[in-house]
């Protein structure tokens, strides 16, 4: 299904007015990069409450203990807990624990946005790619994936939205203008790199001396799974095609910049890419097009994602660059973004456009 | 004229519900990093809307060129038309710069919250220290000196407040218990870590390479222009000391730590002191005092400062550590906090208490 | 000229021991990145000697006021003096300035190894990327272009020699060997990631707090200047072949890594390249093939180049990743082993093979 | 006992050229940033060779697995393989291993450098601040204390060296002068910025994303293990004082900077320190007084610490400031300038006085 082209807001701002009480949110697995981005967005988001948080690893102590930037003196509690006094639910997972508490989850009439790779993709493009048999295949194909500039009025409709990978959001808001319009030529080359925490609040292998006054590429030629992500974004947009995916590491906590390489289909000019770039995004809250060529810092703390295209004349290439917060536009704003729509509220609400600098 | 000791906050919020209008304000200088920080915190805030940014360097350009982060569109203006169309103004300039204009916008009954050291200390001092003769030494006594957990009461009754200086601000809140108590004995030593940010903008000989993978140590053994500001604090509190302060910057972008030194006028112990910061500061909204050593990272984004203690028993010292955003706290969001007095709005209105995390 | 293929050393050690007297060197430009980095290489250095430094900035200042790393206590001078006393001159000045110095250092029969662009390009290329009308063409085609791997006999003939871009070093290494063996099909994608030293000492734009925490792309598209020599190299190589050059900087203060692109010209296997680079590589001094994808932090310091590559099989490309110290390996060791090979003396005189970490 | 108070250099030269055999040099524990460091130090040392590294974790693996810096393709080998072949041996194991070794070891007619803190401290202070029993009691008064400023002959006599604290060097440095003096008054506060490295390779709680973009006091008020080691330095410099020992971390890799605050025991003058640190480090190789303050950075990869100093005459105090990297003269540097006097060679073969910059 392709996009409604226009962000849901106004017409649903009536019906808020009307609300009395907050939505009750649960974040499951909140000791992680994910689940303490989302508390700490929804700490100010006027809308929803959360009303508990759980972490085996936490479980009964004091919120600050594990997110010294917060001001929250709940404790954590048992995912149980968490579940029943929840009306929606954030899984802020390791892959593959989501497939087994979704099910139950929906059954007691709860929504969930799940930030894991369970509900991503095809059971068998799931178990290829994250060597698992799939435990709940019938609900995949109930779950939206979780790209509102994609699929906007699917997660309207939906009590399960997938929220997509991080480098994948942000390859999709570099290509999928190119995709839409028909551009693509044979297998496109996305170049990622990746701030340091997107590799997890808890991933061994990156203490500091180690990782630090360093890059590195990593999982490259076919090898990291959000390959299979970003191909079927491109399939969705109406234009399947090969992508190699080289995701690089780079000494900054927050962030994606990703460079993508395309061969035009047909004869093309900087101008209408710009064109085309701009028409696309220019009703969007969270993705504008910027004549100067992106950055991360420029959008940390903020749920956007900028994006520029140039026409390489030289090598008939298009070159695009995409950068957004990880951890934001990249995860937990994207997930709230979703939780907005599948509740019928403005889609930008609680969520910043202004990022901090420096 | 010492603290009220309560925040102010309940008695005031009914005034706000009539309000209709917001109040218009005007940040001169708006692309240094105070200016900036200015505008992003400001972007949110329910009461007031920024009308006008000045910049001699910008003027005509839009704020995203100088400002990546943000989404404003607006262009910067010359200073003249941002004052002509504000009714509260921050003065966001270099040091020396304000004394000027302060009296033209006071005379046409506007506010002003000044984010330079020009009406922070004495003439003779300012002087002394600035190496400047003072052009509005009438004013520096109508300002209130604005560290709203010690002249909270005048602030608000002010027209003219001086924001104080990132360090100054950091070293009081760890200082300012135990001068109440008369606690202090002989001289104070403040052993500060400051971000790079703290340099400002186009400070130079900040480039990357050169201050990178280094600490260093500036300004110290009494040279530093915040000593006679720390100073000036103590005796506001009660307790008029000589301060050594030691100034050193470390490759972070956004924070400063203060590790402070006292030789106790008395016999003391942890509990006593424990007690003590709790109970100066459980009234406070944006200082904490926190069992574990607090660090700027914590409240990177927010506009709190969490101080904790330790006694050293060994060598019979006490060692306060406190830590905030040099921007925020340290300058910027002190300044809307002190703008919200001004203004008789809830004091921490549009000021986070939560920092993003990592 | 394709390479002999073997690195020059053992040879010519015996002549060695019978010198009595070290090479004096100037360097002229002493005071930027370039300078710095010769004059700690060749401190150590057992065969020649550092007669004078040059800077315009710093003359009659001491070596250390720069150079604060440095043991040196003698001043630095004027240009004049240090090429009179040097009969071995390193140029590490701006592009645009040896062009006008080197005819008279080579008529006063001295050797040159200039670190600058000016005569890496023939004169048309050289005035189409850089802007300028070469003042001394007729010389360009005398200097050995300073990629031993590539131009051992050449260099060690040579009286000049034009030191290559720390990028261009970077991408020949990964690009050698299979442009040697006609791999390559179409153009080819080099997409680079600069530490931030790269942009020289005095650059602007280059603040801590706006570059760090941050990653970016630049000069994309077929505008950067190394894009031309980049295809010289190839060209020198045996296969001709457009370059879309991407660089990027991120937060690091040493180092290069260049993930480059290939779709082979015939089938292929990862085994038949790993074999391939194995082969080339196995007797050069300063390049390794590596299993594990490389990282410029494992060569800080040394003179280093580490590749590995990978065939994707699913998209039919061919991705080779490159590492090594911009500053070393792509600038100021490189000159040295330039220097080695023009003297006579063995080719990793005075080099490290080993970095520090962390 | 005092220092010589001059280096051990010239006479022991001409020994050296007799020597036929390299002296073979073991390093047990080096897949840790001691031993890693040692291996590099030691790849360019003319007249040592290391003939074997042990490491349980990478046992039968090659030394580049753990060192991608290192040019070394030699196998890690089991401790009893190294001790046996080797001559000199290096302990660079965590705390509490080196005791139950280092008997068997001078038994075997070896020499050892041991960079734990096993042989630092007497048996009953080792016991209270390390919390274990001390199993070789009877060789802590022979091992040597591994400061060759301080105990230059005892070192060059020894078989058993214990080689001191990252910090504690650093502090004795900017203390001594003062201590030998008699100006010390009451205790003395070390103020201590270590860059991250100092927790060790393994170290839990150091992962990029939670440590960068901060600065944190820790283990402060007298709890810090080397508070006793400093204490122990003064009294062998002459002026037995407390010291209140405050360390911080913040985000560089190699280094550390300590700013000392002393109480002077009479009148003094900038003058008269000046005067004082000039003369006690003028002989000295690897120690300078300078007139700036000094940095970490520009001591990188060196095995120089540089120290200045300031009165601040306000407030009756003198301010220390000393720095060096935390790895080389912190540790593996000062190791082998250990090593150099225990084999009668020039305390600074080997060694490198200047730093990498940037």
């Amino acid at each position: 299904m392709l996009s409604t082209g226009y962000p849901i807001q106004s017409t649903r701002k009536e019906n808020m007015s009307a609300k009395t009480h907050k939505t009750k949110v649960g974040i499951i697995g909140a000791n992680g990069y994910g689940g303490g981005q989302l508390a700490q967005i929804l700490s100010s988001h006027p809308e929803v409450e959360v009303v508990g948080y759980s972490s085996r690893q936490f479980e009964g102590q004091p919120f600050r203990v594990a997110w010294p930037n917060s001001n929250d003196n709940h404790l954590f509690e048992n995912m149980e807990a968490v579940l029943d006094k929840s009306d929606f639910i954030f899984l802020a997972l390791p892959n593959g624990l989501a497939m087994d508490l979704v099910p139950g989850i929906l059954e007691r009439g709860k929504k969930v946005v799940d930030l894991s790779a369970d509900f991503r993709l095809p059971a068998a493009e799931y178990q290829k790619w994250y060597g698992k048999i799939h435990s709940s295949p019938e609900l995949i194909g109930q779950a939206a994936y979780g790209l509102p500039e994609l699929e906007r009025l699917a997660i309207s409709q939906a009590s399960l939205t997938a929220n997509p990978g991080c480098y994948v959001t942000t390859a999709a808001m570099a290509l999928l203008p190119l995709a839409r319009a028909g551009l693509i030529s044979g297998s496109v080359i996305v170049d990622g790199i990746s701030g340091i925490s997107g590799g997890g609040r808890n991933a061994d292998g990156f203490s500091y001396a180690e990782v630090n006054e360093n890059v590195a590429a990593y999982k490259i030629a076919g090898t990291h799974r959000h390959t299979a992500e970003m191909e079927a974004n491109l399939t969705r947009a109406g234009q399947p095609s090969i992508v190699s995916f080289s995701p690089h590491i780079a000494p900054y906590t927050r962030g994606i910049l990703c460079t993508c390489y395309v061969t035009p289909s047909r004869e093309t000019s900087q101008a209408e890419l710009e064109g085309l770039y701009h028409a696309v995004f220019e009703h969007e809250f969270f993705v504008r097009y910027t004549a100067d060529l992106p950055t991360p810092k420029a959008t940390v703390g903020s749920n956007r994602c900028d994006v520029s295209v140039r026409f390489d004349a030289r090598a008939n290439r298009i070159v695009v660059v995409a950068a957004l917060d990880n951890l934001v536009k990249g995860m937990s704003g994207e997930a709230v973004q979703n939780m907005n729509l599948m509740l019928g509220l403005p889609e930008d609400m609680g969520l910043s456009k202004w990022g901090i600098w420096p």
